[in-house]
């Protein structure tokens, strides 16, 4: 397919889990509702990581999808995907500023000039506000940390392809350690990913890959994370063969984040982390693609694994 | 308890819950994190509300924590509330603005200005995505509609009382149709609540109210909503006796939706709305001031209630 035929497909799914009623249009390419019947099959399939992830006593937290906007400045999100951040701004006139934001609606003009940035932006991965939250509570243990998040993500990239949502669901598992550890629990995360992902009978292929860094210099930056082998994808067909969309991703941070907030480990190292992430819409979207809209005909192998 | 007494008793709140590891300090006022044990109460409680509101055959629809920009300007929220809106922005620029942003950020100056209005804004509450979506679908049938949502919200509010958050979730049915259906499903969730929330072994005090309008003309606003009996809030001491805290809102909003989106009865009259509102952090922040920190101690009667 070429890029024609791959947009028209990605178009045609989304217009067909619209009139399922599984989606529900917002009038914004990438923002959806979703039915009481998508969001069962987020639940069960979050149940099912817990199940595959439960036995290790990660450490859950759960955030609001917003960040202080001081821990994203230290982040280096900035650097590398400035396109893609969402920060939130509020209005904080008099009532005659009011009155002139008032006008501007009305008459249709911008009225989001004077808006000015609150403390917080968009969520752009759940793990983001984990790293400073065991940054606080100093050295590691000897084991290392082992954390479990859940978050609403905001990434701006407006797409017709309904597996590139601009609000989306990640649930993550999030280890911080020694280089071994780190690198032990990734590996673990591969064939775990792709035992889940099998059990729910999905065609799938792991492969390195690379973030959508921005400009020149982030084309060097992606060629070399692949390099490294830094980053994997578990990618499912949903819209098509030829592009299929990654569903899991299994990151190794090195010591980036370990450095900007000073973590440290048990003997004074800078830490490491590593992270697995799920797309629950993705993997959701990937479902009704292979088995159907209904959930309740789904092979039962599938609903055994999902519903128990 | 003066002002002074309030705050302090508030601040102390918050603290003990952030020692008792319920809550997780990000650096904001007004944004947590939240403890594993604080989820299940907020789930256990959402599965509570089902309950009570189950049988009534409401549809499921889980919206995003954004909302589209040009349904937030057609809602009027804008004249009522400006100072608790947030709208999301991103960057548009090139290498070269990239760069100019991060000298900037590098710098200490501001480099949010450059930031431009992105099509979507932060969900202010739960109910507002749904009423141009119902409205896009035509007259109401007979029976008029009933919708089940949960999101979450923000309020740009920064406040030290826990029980008044920037990012909050809260569960909501909606209830569209003619003015004596509308009325009635209000009337009906105000004994509900009352019931649901005195199940859980809550001091609670049911209170006509208001909405924080902005400004001078804001006041009038109140005073009508108050003079009309339009909001009820169930109120429940958290942070002190004097300034309960409302965690279920109870809200007729007469035809103001229905006209706003030309929201037709089966009739063809204009529909009225109203809904109910479950504060589902203000409910766990109840549960946890008058239960205590460990939901294994808490009144057998309510570990039934909430965990069957």
């Amino acid at each position: 397919m070429n890029m024609v035929d791959i947009r028209a497909a990605q178009a045609a799914y989304r217009d067909e889990l619209v009139a399922a009623g599984l989606l529900i249009p917002t009038g914004v390419d990438g923002l959806y509702g979703r039915s009481g019947v998508f969001e069962e099959v987020v639940e069960r399939f979050d149940a099912l990581v817990t199940r595959w992830g439960g036995a290790d006593g990660a450490e859950a937290m759960r955030f609001p999808p917003a960040l202080n906007r001081q821990y994203f400045e230290e982040s280096d999100y900035l650097k590398s995907f400035p396109h893609l951040a969402g920060t939130i701004h509020s209005f904080g006139g008099d009532e005659k500023a009011h009155r002139t934001l008032l006008r501007r609606l009305e008459e249709g003009q911008d009225w989001t000039e004077d808006q000015v940035a609150t403390d917080v932006v968009m969520t752009p991965a759940a793990c983001y506000p984990v790293y400073p939250t065991v940054a606080r509570r100093g050295a590691l243990p000897d084991g290392g940390r082992l954390i479990d998040v859940f978050s609403y993500c905001f990434r701006h990239e407006p797409s017709i392809d309904p597996a590139r949502m601009q609000m989306f669901r990640m649930r993550e598992y999030i280890r911080i350690g020694t280089p071994e550890q780190v690198v032990e629990f990734r590996e673990l995360w591969l064939e775990r990913g792709r035992g889940m992902m099998a059990s729910l009978e999905m065609p799938l292929d792991i492969d390195v890959a690379n973030d959508p860094f921005f400009g020149r210099a982030g084309a060097m930056l992606s060629s070399s994370q692949r390099e490294q082998k830094l980053k994997f994808e578990l990618l499912i067909p949903v819209t098509s063969t030829e592009q299929p969309t990654a569903c899991l991703s299994f990151n190794y941070h090195q010591d980036h984040f370990g450095h900007i907030w000073d973590i440290r480990t048990a003997d004074g190292g800078v830490a490491h982390t590593a992270c697995v992430g799920f797309g629950m819409e993705r993997v959701a979207l990937a479902l009704f693609r292979h088995h159907g809209f209904d959930p309740a005909g789904w092979p039962a192998a599938v609903r055994k694994v999902l519903w128990g």
